[in-house]
């Protein structure tokens, strides 16, 4: 379906599509509150039994708002995938809206080191963080 | 530089350098803080005099939260724009973090219109948004 000016209108990926689409793992990027305001920041992740994996450094930014939460609440996250075709003007986006958790337990940690999810960047980044899907949302833009 | 297991340290990129590598405009992500918890949205942008630009439709979730802050105090969001080649595993990412405004002003609302940033997706997108960097911080990662 295309509007008056001939632009495609995006369409709306169901949730278990999303989940299909992002299962491959890859680079994906996290978004949440810091006192500065909000922080994008790109990771390597992997899709684990319906979770996202990832791996960050203990004392930077994220280590640090898993603190502030009040307690008992979840820390709220935000991770975005996207594969989009500047010179088609094509793409997908996935969005889940999630809470993120350090794996602190053994049983947790040993699934994780076998998920094998691996950050490009060197240095310490020993802290696994697991985010567990609340809300899925995708659109997709096609062209004719 | 390389860690123990031989991945290389992220450098940091200066601000001036930032601006040069997002300057040609694309796809970027914005992320902002919504009732739901964080959001991450890409949207295709374009930099105009040291600020960048996006538009975004009236009504959707920025322009609903652009009037949940304090009067006077501004709305934040991060801006975030990477180039990641995951064969090589090399790249870089700049976060922009700013105020988020809409364009109201006919002189602003002028200029924003002939720096043509144009969104990909149909459907009404008349609301120009303009960030005005606060913090422009990068990183870049590059294997020998």
């Amino acid at each position: 379906m295309e509007d008056r000016a001939g632009a495609p209108m995006p369409e709306e990926i169901g949730a278990e599509e999303c989940l299909t689409l992002i299962s491959p793992g890859g680079v994906g990027r996290v978004g949440f509150g810091a006192p500065s305001g909000p922080l994008i920041l790109p990771v390597n992740y992997t899709v684990h039994q319906g979770s996202v994996l990832f791996r960050t450094a203990f004392g930077g930014p994220m280590d640090q708002q898993l603190d502030t939460g009040v307690r008992g609440v979840e820390f709220k996250i935000a991770f975005e995938v996207d594969h989009i075709d500047p010179a088609s003007r094509q793409g997908w986006s996935v969005l889940i809206q999630g809470a993120a958790h350090r794996i602190s337990s053994e049983e947790e940690l040993t699934a994780a080191k076998a998920a094998a999810v691996e950050p490009w960047a060197g240095g310490e980044r020993r802290l696994y963080i697991r985010i567990t899907p609340v809300q899925i949302t995708g659109r997709r833009i096609v062209r004719s």
